[in-house]
C-alpha cells in the first residue's frame, strides 16, 4: 500500500510531515510504501530523508533543495519506481500526484486505510494524550489571558506563543476563536474584534503535536453570564455528559448522534475520530453505519447556536472495554475564572 | 490549463488557498481551469466556493463538510468532468491528484506556468509590496522585542502576534529564527534556546499576505558585536549592495550569482523569485539560463557561515526598465538598536 496523504504517511512512519506552508517548491510530499516483504519504505527528497532515517525507517530518496536545475516530479517518479519495483500497489488516489501514478493498475485503498486508522494502538494513544495535554494548557491560557478590550487576535497570539513555548517548537494549529455575536457563526478564525464583559468566547483549539492532533472546545464568559447564556451552556453540558456516558463498545455511532441531536439542535457532527487527521473515523453523524470499538478515540462536541449566542463544549474520550475514559482535562465551566476540569 | 498547485490557483484567481493545516478531510484542494472561451473557472467544494464567488469567479462546486457520507474524490471528479467538458487540458502533474486525472492525455505544463509567473503585473506588485510591509514590521518587531534571556520561541511568538494583529488575521508564515552558534546552521525554526548578549540573531521572515509571499532576512546583535561578526556582516552587506546594483533587464541570473559567490561562500542560492510561491523563477543560482526582465521580483540573500557565526542579509527588488527598485524597507544593521533601513 502506498500512502500519499500526509496524515497516512505520519500514521505509518511516526514522521510529522511538514504542512504549515503548503507544497515545497523543491520536492513532492513524502510517500510511504507498506509491503509484506519490506515493511515501510519512505520515498522522500533529501530535504526530509535524514529526519525519516533517524526514526529507523528506510528511505528511497531523490535530490531536494539544490543549486542546480529543479526537477522534483521526474526525480520523485524515478525514486518511486525504484521502491515499487514493479509490484501491484493500492494507494490514496485523492492524494497521490497524477505525475507519480506510475502504474495504470492503481487501486484506491482510501476507505480501507481510513477504517484501519480508527482503532488506536497504545503508542498512538500516548501521542494523543500528549496532544490533549497541549489543548488543556491552551484552554487554561485562554481563560487566564482573556481580558476585556483585548482583540481575539491578540488573545490568540498569546495562547499560541504559550503552547509553542510549552512544547518547545512551532506547531500546526487549527482554531476557532469567536467572541460575542460571532459565536453564533459556529466557527472561524480570530479577528480584530475586541473581547467584552459578559459576552461568550468560543475557543476550539486543535493543535498537531508530533504526528497527532488534539482537539478541545470550551465556551466561557468574562464576568457574570446572563441567564440566556447560562441556560444554553447548561443544555450543552448536559448533552455532552449524556453522550460521554453512552460511549461503549458496540454502541452505534448513529444512536449516539441521534440522542444528542434530540436534545440540542446544531448543524455539525456530534463528534468525530481523532488521530493523524483532525477529523477521521468514526464519524458521529446521522445515518452513520459505524459501531464503537475499544481503542477508538472520539471528540464529542455538541453545541447550540441561537440568536447572538453560540456555545460549544467538547471532550475527547477513548473507548475502553467497558465504556470510555475521558482524555480531556480542560475546564468546561462558563465562568472564565473557573479552571476546574 | 488546469492549475492544481495552490500557488498557481492563487495566481490565477486571487483566492488565498488555505494551506496551514494540510489537506482538508472534507474536500480536495481547489483547482482553477483557464480556457480561451470561459476565462477562469474554479472547481472547489462548497466549503470554499463562496469565498471564490465573492471574487467574481465562476465556481463548479461539489459538497464539502457534510453530515452525510463523505466522498470528496468522486464528487470532485464529477465536478471537474463537468468543468472540463471533454476539452484537452494541460495541467500540473506534480500537484493534480491521480484520482482527478480524468483524461489520459494530460500534458504537464508546469514549466510553462512557472515561466509565466516570473513577470509580475502591477496588481501583483501591489500585493507583494503589502507582503513586504509585513516583513518590515516583523523585522522591526524582532529588533524591538529581542532581549537577553528570552527564548527564540518566545521572541517568535511575540513577533508573529504583532504581524497578525497588524494585518488583522492569521497568516501562514515560514521563518528561520536562529541565535548564537545555531546561526551557522543557515536555517531552522525557533527553539527553546535563550538569546544572549553579543551573539548573532538570524531572522528570515517569510509571511503570506493574501496570495503573495513576502521575504526578508537580517542578522543583528544585542549589545556590541565582536570584530569577527562585524567583519562577516560588512562582507555580506557589500555583496548584497553589489548584487542589487547589478540587477537590470538583460542581466543573466548566472552572472549575478557568480559575482556574489566570488566574494562570499555560501551553500544556498544568491536569490530567487517571489510571488504566490516563496521560491520561484528566476532562480539566481550557478548555471541558470534565465535572464532578468522588467517586472521580475527577486529576493537577494547572500550569507556567510563560518565557525559559530552565520550572517545573512536580504533585500527584495523589482526589476525596472533601467535597473531595479528596492522594495524591502527593514533595517539590515548589525546593531539591534538601529532600525534605519
Amino acid at each position: 500500500m502506498l500512502a500519499a496523504n500526509p496524515a497516512t504517511v505520519s500514521w505509518l512512519t511516526g514522521y510529522g510531515v511538514e504542512i504549515e506552508t503548503g507544497p515545497s517548491p523543491f520536492a513532492l510530499g513524502p510517500l510511504a510504501l507498506l509491503s509484506r516483504t519490506d515493511g515501510v519504505v519512505v520515498i522522500a527528497s533529501e530535504d526530509e530523508a535524514p529526519a525519516v532515517r533517524e526514526l529507523g525507517i528506510e528511505v528511497v530518496s531523490y535530490p531536494g533543495f539544490s543549486l542546480g536545475p529543479l526537477n522534483a516530479l521526474a526525480e520523485a517518479r524515478r525514486a518511486l519506481e525504484r521502491a515499487v519495483a514493479g509490484r501491484r500497489v493500492a494507494t490514496e488516489l485523492g492524494a497521490l500526484p497524477a505525475g507519480l501514478a506510475i502504474r495504470l493498475s492503481y487501486v484506491d485503498a482510501s476507505a480501507e486505510i481510513e477504517a484501519a486508522k480508527a482503532i488506536k494502538d497504545p503508542d498512538e494513544l500516548e501521542a494523543i494524550r500528549a496532544a490533549i495535554a497541549v489543548c488543556d494548557l491552551g484552554q487554561k491560557a485562554a481563560r487566564e489571558l482573556a481580558a476585556p478590550g483585548m482583540t481575539e487576535l491578540e488573545l490568540w497570539g498569546a495562547i499560541r506563543s504559550r503552547i509553542e513555548s510549552f512544547v518547545g517548537r512551532r506547531l500546526p494549529v487549527l482554531a476557532d476563536l469567536l467572541s460575542g455575536p460571532r459565536t453564533a457563526e459556529i466557527g472561524g478564525p480570530p479577528t480584530e474584534r475586541a473581547l467584552k464583559f459578559r459576552e461568550p468566547i468560543l475557543f476550539d483549539l486543535v493543535p498537531r503535536v508530533g504526528c497527532y492532533w488534539g482537539d478541545s472546545c470550551s465556551t466561557f464568559v468574562l464576568g457574570e453570564p446572563d441567564s440566556t447564556l447560562t441556560r444554553l451552556h447548561t443544555r450543552a453540558m448536559s448533552v455532552l455528559e449524556q453522550a460521554v456516558k453512552a460511549v461503549r463498545p458496540g454502541a452505534p455511532a448513529a444512536s449516539l448522534d441521534a440522542h444528542a441531536r434530540q436534545a440540542l439542535s446544531y448543524p455539525h457532527h456530534t463528534g468525530h475520530g481523532l488521530g493523524t487527521s483532525y477529523h477521521e473515523r468514526p464519524r458521529i453523524v446521522p445515518g452513520s453505519d459505524e459501531t464503537l470499538a475499544p481503542g477508538m478515540v472520539i471528540a464529542l462536541e455538541p453545541g447550540v447556536y441561537e440568536g447572538e449566542n453560540g456555545v460549544r463544549v467538547e471532550a475527547v474520550v477513548v473507548v475502553t472495554d467497558e465504556g470510555c475514559e475521558i482524555l480531556s482535562g480542560h475546564s468546561l465551566s462558563l465562568s472564565a475564572d473557573d479552571q476546574r476540569p
